[in-house]
């Protein structure tokens, strides 16, 4: 593959704006009642009517993101506020908490039983105020990230099932979610708060949960850090380790500190030579540290956002750092996932591949997959390569 | 294959006797700390030494049963009594409710949080105090079963994440278990509260969770037995529905009810029919009714207990009721089960096979498969074909 920055900058923004966006404006707007639908078929017809919280919030997010970030189009604006507007009548108990499913007329299905539907809630109204100037959608957001803090060292309440002390455990998935969600916010936060937020996160990332040895990124570690030998502490998701190091070097460039920027692009080559299939191609989804029989059955199967996370790292990692191993692995992954996922015929890319790279399930959208991974990977990797292109006229 | 009943009765018997049950005494016993070890790689090899209260329940159990029903062999009721005491010791909290896990050691890990472990407790020590003529492990049953009866309307108690009265579902896992673990508490039952709960069981799962249209059946229907539009609803979990027959088959016989007898063979027929993998063999895992993605990515696996429990059902629809319809299933799910999932290299079968019948786990046992399906069902198949062979004579 030719370094042709330019033709790469435009399949990414051709694939958002001409493919991937419309395919959700077509088929995901439940104009009658509100909200999305994200179980949506092939073809884009929807199969079920259920709506997901974290993916109703994700959608608002990006039609509001593209908004602030790209161009204020009436119509996303009007997308973003269909979302958001049925999501603050119908998304939160009464005390706020945010459930994790509702139906379509936005009877609550699922209870507020984790947090990670109260941070997409503060992303998605951070930025839908920021879209919309509503001031209502920001107390929106504030109350919601208000939520992730005071309930971060507990994220399941009494839902949580693990009896405490025994072994506790400490996640990767709790300081990404904060960082991420507070430079979500940064616009309505004071810096100082951020920014001591963002340098927690770096040190605790790269401290704890990345093991120096073997310059893999673990799931979960032991209060202090150390390794457990037990399911979940031999846990590797490559897909998740490599999104948390492009969410790292954002940070690390904000800071202008690039030995974490070079540091961070290393634990994504490592993940990468770790999780990749040799025989098949494509990424693992779920593997064991020490090589033993992962719990999760789904651990060989090729998702797309873990291919479109990792193109973002390495488009981001190459333009940061320039190496080319970063390039190197680029290529491939790029081959591999615009040949597999990409669906040039019905337009979205599919979600879900068996080892071998066939189609595993015939969606565009379910439970979990809805309008956020591939747009957003399209937008962050057209914006990687728009300043490679700039940087090298 | 020729109808050789006998033939059939020695593999099972066979396979049982000199290689599955070997393989878990040699391998799975933890006489040091008690209990038992179930993640075993392909050789018998411990790789993780957490102790899964269903596991180890279901051992104490099947060791228990193979002393009652077969012969009461010194060693198999030590290995039952490792179990059991350890249990004893270490399985439940203050309030006696059973723990999801423990630790080597027995410490608990994982909350009392559903009601199938309290069911497996009361199985294995019903048993187990048969088959030691301990008392205390009659109390110990008895405990666990009056918490099964008490919890059986909100089996997972302040852990449901459900929200009330939006689309109420009853889950045929809860009849099903009920009328099994009752026929396993017989000995300890009044005997018109048993016949109650059977009569009660046959009922509920022929009148609400069979589709009569359809012929298959539903895991999760709403409280007047009507379908319900959504993924939980439109779940079909072949194993298990097939599963439910034989114990229906069962129930029915114990009653000399020839029509329900007929009308669970003809449901086993419907299932494999729909779950048949007419491109690479076997069963699915999970299915949708209406056909639309379903939203477990393990769908189309092929599980050892999917097939073993159809070899099962199949026999004993066979030697019930003679139909050519089950002997020419069964020949195919033979065919199928022996030639993929027996390991007959390293001993005991495999659990987890892809989609083409690879296998998927390089295992004989972890946090879900231990010494249960494997050796129940080639008892209950050896069982079934001296029967029939008998008649034959």
């Amino acid at each position: 593959m030719e370094k042709d920055f330019k033709g790469l900058a435009d399949q990414y923004k051709t694939a958002l704006l001409d493919d991937v966006l419309p395919f959700w404006e077509r088929h995901a707007i439940d104009w009658e009642q509100g909200g999305y639908f994200t179980c949506l078929d092939r073809a884009g017809k929807v199969y079920d009517t259920d709506k997901f919280i974290w993916l109703q919030n994700r959608q608002v997010w990006l039609f509001s993101m593209l908004c602030n970030q790209f161009e204020k189009r009436e119509n996303w604006l009007n997308i973003a506020a269909n979302g958001a507007n049925f999501l603050a009548k119908h998304g939160r108990d009464a005390d706020g908490n945010w459930y994790f499913a509702l139906d379509r007329a936005g009877n609550p299905l699922v209870q507020p039983y984790n947090i990670f539907s109260d941070c997409f809630a503060a992303m998605a109204f951070s930025k839908y105020a920021l879209a919309s100037g509503e001031d209502w959608a920001k107390d929106v957001a504030l109350q919601a990230y208000n939520n992730v803090l005071r309930r971060k060292d507990n994220p399941k309440g009494h839902y949580n099932k693990t009896y405490p002390g025994t072994r506790p455990l400490k996640s990767l998935a709790v300081p990404m979610i904060l960082a991420n969600l507070s430079l979500e916010m940064e616009w309505l936060l004071p810096s100082d708060q951020l920014e001591d937020i963002l340098s927690a996160t770096v040190q605790e990332v790269m401290g704890a949960f990345l093991d120096r040895d073997r310059g893999l990124m673990y799931e979960n570690v032991a209060p202090d850090g150390s390794h457990v030998d037990c399911f979940e502490g031999r846990l590797i998701n490559p897909g998740h380790g490599i999104e948390a190091m492009w969410f790292i070097m954002d940070i690390a460039n904000r800071h202008n500190d690039t030995a974490t920027i070079h540091q961070a692009v290393d634990v994504v080559l490592n993940i990468l030579n770790f999780a990749w299939d040799a025989e098949y191609g494509g990424l693992y989804y779920f593997m064991d540290a020490e090589g033993h029989p992962p719990h999760q059955l789904e651990w060989d199967q090729k998702l797309w956002w873990v291919h479109l996370e990792s193109l973002v790292a390495l488009a981001m990692g190459y333009r940061l750092t320039g190496r080319e191993a970063c390039w190197e692995w680029y290529q491939k992954l790029h081959d591999y996932a615009w040949s597999h996922f990409a669906d040039p015929e019905y337009g979205e890319w599919f979600g879900y591949l068996d080892r071998r790279g066939e189609v595993l399930l015939n969606l565009k959208g379910g439970k979990w997959k809805g309008c956020f991974h591939v747009p957003r990977a399209l937008y962050l990797c057209w914006q990687q390569f728009e300043a490679l292109e700039q940087k090298s006229c």
